[in-house]
């Protein structure tokens, strides 16, 4: 398996309801991109201080599917219309499991 | 579920073996504390540019289990030993399953 982690913070000016766009708008993708083994986003829980505010974590058969998923029209499309305007910071890894 | 994310980068003075040590280290963790569910640990790809170098994903059946674990003394010691030296940027987020 390979596995995708990205956590993000926003900025100031993202409401709450952007921020709730965006988890809508990616736990959609599963139904579109077949790739998709497991995907789980979810907002911070808020147990500790200085964390970041979002995090993805997808999990794929092996790269290749990682990167369909990585380039589909329809995860760039929520990237470019609801995550990019808002990306205050952005940390990831891709990982063999 | 309650999951668990952290990306980290490292240090330029880290080397390799530092690096596997972390690796190591974290991974036997799941022997020692019981309320860790599910543990995946591993170095970044080199898929994407720009990415952070070290991913700790783990899951527990809840707040609780999450706690003990963050404050657990084995836990602890790696950080203190083999993490903490090594830490150039660190990015954290736990979430709701």
């Amino acid at each position: 398996m390979f596995r995708h982690v990205v956590l993000f913070r926003w900025t100031e000016d993202a409401t709450d309801e952007d921020k709730e766009r965006v988890a809508r708008e990616l736990r959609a993708l599963p139904e579109t991109i077949s790739e998709i083994r497991a995907y789980h986003v979810g907002h911070d829980a808020g147990v500790n201080q200085g964390n970041y505010e979002f995090a993805v974590v997808a999990d794929f058969d092996d790269t290749a599917g990682y990167l369909v998923y990585r380039d589909h029209p329809a995860h760039r499309a929520v990237i470019d219309k609801y995550i990019n305007p808002y990306v205050a910071a952005r940390a990831a890894v891709q990982y063999e499991l």
